[in-house]
């Protein structure tokens, strides 16, 4: 098996056992309503960006059990009944999914995917959805903070090898280059995705050679227009530059210009300067400078500090792993299920610890940007059929973990954030293409005051409960206590 | 797409692009040598287990540049030649393959994998070849440091939503199978690989009824022979823990008898110690206790030194991300290259930083172990062609980084490490069942003494370089250096 099969059963165990007791109960025909949110941002970082909809897009289309799912079930010690694998064999997803679009800038405690639909349905795709949105999101913001170390530079992702698998390689570079990555290495990510693929060549390539000035020559002969040298093979400025500037003035002569060298271990802010210092005496001010070696957002700005002269970053296993923080805790909680009365009520998860205590009932997200600036003042969360948002009435916004502190807006635009992707079933959100995310990313970016983008310590961005959901929230915490 | 293509492209555009200058120099046809080797141990563990196997095989007799491939390669931008994509289009793996088995016991700085071909073929499969054995062998070495902790009780792999994506959720659930865990959540991974798929329900189950009584209830009817209940919905010793004795009890008036309560928040030694109690009390000794909620080695080790009547462990993000260290720095390095005479000759890389730099020559490595103990006294690396070892002769065993520290040993065994998995292209490796796979991994660990083994500082087990590998690679730094 070089690719996974069909992913229908890329679920928890417990999914499918919940599903089998609905069926045996008789209610997996249940109406619910699930959220998706992340209660803390990743990194210490003032936001994160939204990815992995394509993806789930997909999964959602291809869900089936097919003939081999259905007679690996049949041989589980849970001892399904045969009603309900005929069940699975006829299931479609014919929910609804709302969701945020990828590279929209997010932030914790607000519903980033909403899931409606039969218990039996929602219940199944939790797992999968969490797996992806999980993980391409953590990339996704992991990307923007190196990128916006240094916005104008050129960054290129360079985790392959690294990577937890090849699904997080593809998926990955995909993430980062929503949140500005230029390129990647994995040509499987460039042909899939279309993102451009940049490469040039290994130590090994020097080492396949008698010298290295005879590598350059021949990597220069073959690929005139893609000449990227690796100078650290033997000794960087000793050896890997002066080579490099000879094969460069030989490429004058045939009118080729070299595009860079890249610089893969050592010190990279001396070798840099020196190297940039040799390249402009023999007049290759044109050729750049690319380098490497386990760099994240921290060695990057203080690379730039110490007046390192790279333009190009390859940045590998710290991004593709977010090596810092491995993973980002988005939870599925459910918000509302249909009662013996046929109603869709609110519910709650109560918890010792109060922050784990979830926000019941079905829910909207606006993200308020003032009149004035047009730059995001908070995002604000409203029960589902709330409209004075919508209708730009006066809202009072408070902070739902001290909600004495309050203020009143009425000169808004209030951006609903949750589109609609499946309704009943059927797909009715056209996916952007990947150039278009990227796009609307950096338009995301410039919605907000810097000083909640910064590296460190941000400030915190409002999420804010309305009224009614804070109400409801607070009456049915008093009603568990009693 | 929401699985991936066809894994050809999985690989880095720089090897592409190498193969291609090779291609235009006439030089593909060079026969080469590789490794593939780690230089430091993860989590400061004092070993590893190594993985990814059974992938890489999978790998290699699917690769094939099909027609997407060939088409998508035609319109970059370096304008490769028609010739090259002709070449790919006729492209099989002819080289040879020589890898550790999965379950090994493994150190830093020997060879895991051996690849043996022309350059072109040994150069394309360098990405795919350390994306799988990186994760895999970084996993199960995670999931063995856990697992030995407390071998006797039953380990659970819980972290499918939190997984780098999707293959990192299903091969890191194999991983951690063939280190001893007992079962996985996952179901796709039951299927593919036959690991037991475990679970049994989460707090919204218990939502989407009206009391959480009548939620236990429900599930005991339904599953009666697969009850574990999760008591941590609303309080886990005012509500959880009795309404599961409740449910425990009726199941005992039907002949039924409910395996465990879960436990997934809270103090997890005094709700153990709580619950265990209470269960005893009322007659319910055989009702085990799951815990789960963000456990490692270390939090588990700690919760049985404060005594939690826990025997059932489900982990989760800890284990499949390796959140302590989410990277192994599995390399794959030139050895030895075709010359212009036809010879195969060693090669090295020479680096600034002294244990970067590459041992030279085509190596073999054996574990030798004392014909007084049957343990494991090092790990000695020759070049091919040597024999003593594999001769039973009297061998000098000496510390790579201090070789004025030396003992002989003359009465020993000789395990050779690395097995034929690829000849000239045809596969000869017949792949153990997973099963088998793991009781390969027990055996391992039996031959080491247990300060090799412990999670807390553990001796360093010594990898050696045979006489003359040492004497060659001292000759070739210094011809390098002159």
């Amino acid at each position: 098996m070089s690719t996974l099969p069909n992913l229908t059963l890329h679920t928890d165990k417990y999914q499918i056992n919940m599903m089998y007791a609905h069926w045996k109960n008789g209610t997996h025909h249940k109406r619910a309503v699930f959220e998706s949110f992340f209660r803390k941002l990743p990194f210490g970082n003032g936001y994160a960006v939204f990815a992995g909809l394509q993806r789930l897009i997909d999964y959602i289309n291809d869900l089936k059990f097919d003939e081999q799912a259905i007679r690996y079930l049949s041989t589980q010690e849970e001892n399904y009944d045969q009603g309900f694998l005929d069940e699975l064999r006829a299931f479609r997803f014919q929910g609804s999914i709302y969701s945020m679009e990828e590279g929209t800038v997010v932030f914790a405690n607000e519903p980033l995917v909403r899931v409606e639909g039969t218990i039996f349905e929602t219940q199944l795709v939790e797992t999968a959805l969490l797996n992806f949105i999980n993980y391409q999101t953590l990339i996704a913001t992991k990307a923007s903070r190196i990128k916006n170390v240094s916005p104008q530079d050129t960054f290129l992702e360079f985790g392959t090898r690294r990577a937890q698998e090849a699904d997080a390689a593809v998926w990955g570079a995909r993430a980062s280059y929503i949140a500005g990555f230029d390129a990647t290495s994995n040509v499987l990510a460039g042909m899939v995705f279309g993102i451009p693929a940049k490469g040039t060549h290994a130590h090994s390539w020097v080492q396949a050679h008698e010298t290295e000035e005879e590598a350059f020559e021949r990597y220069a002969d073959a690929l005139p227009d893609q000449v990227t040298l690796l100078v650290d093979t033997y000794h960087t400025l000793k050896s890997g530059v002066p080579n490099a500037i000879k094969t460069a003035k030989r490429m004058e002569e045939r009118g080729k210009r070299m595009n860079a060298i890249r610089l893969d271990s050592g010190d990279l802010a001396y070798l840099s300067v020196k190297a940039r210092q040799m390249l402009d005496e023999a007049g290759l001010d044109y050729v750049k400078i690319v380098a490497s070696n386990d760099l994240d957002e921290n060695t990057i700005l203080n690379l730039k500090a110490q007046g390192a002269r790279i333009n190009t970053w390859g940045v590998g296993t710290q991004l593709i792993t977010a090596a810092d923080q491995p993973s980002l805790g988005g939870v599925y909680k459910l918000v509302a299920i249909e009662n013996s009365e046929g109603e869709l009520v609110p519910t709650i998860k109560i918890s010792g610890n109060p922050e784990k205590v979830s926000t019941p009932g079905w829910k909207d997200v606006y993200r308020i940007l003032g009149s004035d600036t047009g730059k995001a003042i908070a995002d604000y969360i409203v029960l589902h059929d709330e409209t004075d948002v919508q209708e730009g009435r006066k809202i009072k916004l408070f902070d739902p973990v001290h909600p004495y502190i309050y203020k009143y807006v009425d000169e808004y635009e209030a951006i609903p954030l949750l589109k609609p992707v499946f309704v009943d079933g059927e797909q009715i959100y056209e996916a952007p293409s990947l150039d278009h995310i990227r796009e609307h990313h950096r338009r995301q970016m410039d919605m907000f005051w810097p000083e909640y983008l910064r590296k460190l310590n941000p400030e915190k961005y409002a999420v804010d409960l309305s009224t009614r959901t804070w109400e409801m929230k607070m009456s049915m915490i008093e009603k568990m206590n009693r």
